[in-house]
């Protein structure tokens, strides 16, 4: 029920979603209200016998407060879904809802793998020069410490794997040099752990804003403050620069016509950075799988995040999480303890 | 000597700057190897009359390390161009040398305006839909507290108007979100005190990352860390998307013949973003001008930094901050102090 557009746009994306993921075993609960639903199933071909209708009578609005959806959220078609994670009725949610709410839900219900973490992380799936790059967090925990930063390391590994496919992801920390000693305390404790923890993985030391673009590394770690300025700058930047492209190739005759004879070269390139070919991207740290959908999303968009909800149902993933967070544990019992002053 | 030219390129900037600022009686004291600058200055016509070169025997490499440019710097270009600021010879400093060293001079010789602040501050040109928005600190004071980041709103605010004409720039508070509840600590705090502290500028809340490039605001402020993280994002997102452009505009024959009607139009784009244009930053909160260029400008991006230092002291920039400052240190100790708990 949930985003701008609810089952005319979350039903149509389920039917893409069972042709793109023809072969693989998967089924749909879908979580709302059953007669919406039904209507919108009749119109899309022949996948409701994948797809098992859960009516629920109420909505968390998108702009309801997170701790109201937790007061009076049970019953909701989000809470429904949630707790089918929990239950082990479903291995996975996705959701185009509201985000707060669903952060809220999912961590009472599901709650969080680690202790450390104030919330779940957002990751983004970044188009660079090279692939994907998944940058985390975008967004959802405002201050991190060392621990956290080595923790969103550990999770964005395991999902660039799961999701986009990478057999041995690279991992950069993000910071404003490349030496040793640059940046705040928090960066620099992780970058030590991250080098000397053991870890599964391969990391690659500091990383600056412009390697997030060039795809320098497969996976960018940073705190939910700068995560998030440093996504909404980008989308910004892209936007910008489009609207004078635009402007550029619309202005006077010439250009049109040039624009026109470039235009079946300008649309592969928009693909590259289409946003429905990104979206849906998992609440981290929690004990399941719960995926986000931007939610204007498209059809093709919300079908993307369904891929990546089985992508991850269908991997690893969480063992690889557990396995590298037992060594972050024996890294951090490991270190001395600072000294006591009586 | 500076940056990755030396005279070859400063020189040629000087008779350029020379055309600009034509009508303002502006002066150039050129520090560095006589022989060096005079074999240029023979070469850009009718400049020498506005010149005097300050011979120097030495220069502080780029690669040099700050801590040796403080112990040895004494004597080098770089140094001298400094004390001539100090000792009321020279209005302002230009220059294109190694970053640090630059940094560490200045605030030797001039010393900060302020005791709050680690080192001087750096303030980036970034072009928007609407115009230039200044955004500081992007890069020197790697973690900021409220109280510095009243004092880059003020600074940045002096600056906008100095070298951007703007006659009563509007000011954001770089954030994750509008709501006041939003962010960590210290930037709650910094919004608390700029709404409050009675400041002679437009103070409009926080702002986003993608407002920078929408020129939401004249001036945006953050700390260095994620000011430098933003910038350089965006400065890799637009390499990125111009990357794609060029090879989209360039596969196959009717995208090329595209590209060549569209070229005038196109060129006309490139120019609104071009860095020369931007090029040249105050080191912001020393007791004098000091504008760094980019090591790797060319004489128009240089011709650009003298032209922000000759705005600058042609401005009332230093006043505008001195009242703005004493408004800050009242609103400091007009809030009640925290309770000492014994």
């Amino acid at each position: 029920m949930g985003g701008d557009h609810g089952p005319s746009v979350i039903i149509p994306a389920v039917a893409r979603a069972v042709k793109r993921l023809d072969g693989r075993d998967v089924r749909y609960l879908l979580h709302g209200d059953e007669a919406a639903i039904r209507e919108c199933l009749a119109s899309v071909g022949d996948v409701a016998s994948l797809c098992e209708v859960r009516h629920s009578d109420r909505v968390i609005a998108m702009d309801e407060k997170p701790a109201v959806a937790l007061r009076r959220g049970k019953g909701t078609s989000l809470w429904n879904a949630i707790e089918a994670v929990k239950t082990g009725h479903a291995n996975g949610a996705v959701s185009a809802g509201n985000t707060g709410a669903l952060m809220a839900v999912s961590k009472l219900l599901l709650r969080m793998q680690s202790p450390g973490l104030e919330r779940p992380a957002i990751v983004a799936s970044w188009p660079t020069l090279k692939g994907i790059t998944a940058v985390l967090d975008v967004g959802a925990n405002v201050t991190s410490d060392a621990e956290q930063l080595v923790e969103f390391a550990i999770m964005g590994e395991a999902f660039h794997q799961a999701v986009h496919g990478s057999t041995k992801p690279t991992i950069g920390l993000l910071n404003v040099g490349s030496e040793d000693v640059k940046g705040h305390e928090e960066v620099r404790e992780a970058h030590k752990l991250l080098r000397e923890g053991g870890f599964d993985f391969d990391y690659r030391g500091f990383v600056e804003g412009d390697d997030i673009a060039k795809g320098t590394v497969d996976v960018v770690v940073t705190d939910g403050f700068t995560g998030n300025i440093a996504l909404k700058t980008a989308e910004g930047t892209a936007r910008f620069i489009s609207t004078l492209m635009k402007d550029a190739l619309t202005a006077g005759p010439m250009s049109r016509m040039g624009a026109l004879l470039a235009l079946p070269s300008l649309k592969r390139m928009r693909a590259r950075i289409d946003p429905s070919a990104i979206n849906g991207g998992p609440l981290l740290g929690l004990n399941g799988i719960v995926v986000k959908s931007h939610g204007g999303a498209d059809a093709k968009g919300f079908a993307n995040a369904i891929k990546v909800a089985a992508d991850l149902a269908a991997s690893n993933y969480a063992q690889r999480i557990a396995r590298n967070m037992e060594r972050l544990d024996a890294a951090i019992h490991a270190a001395p303890e600072a000294e006591t002053v009586a």
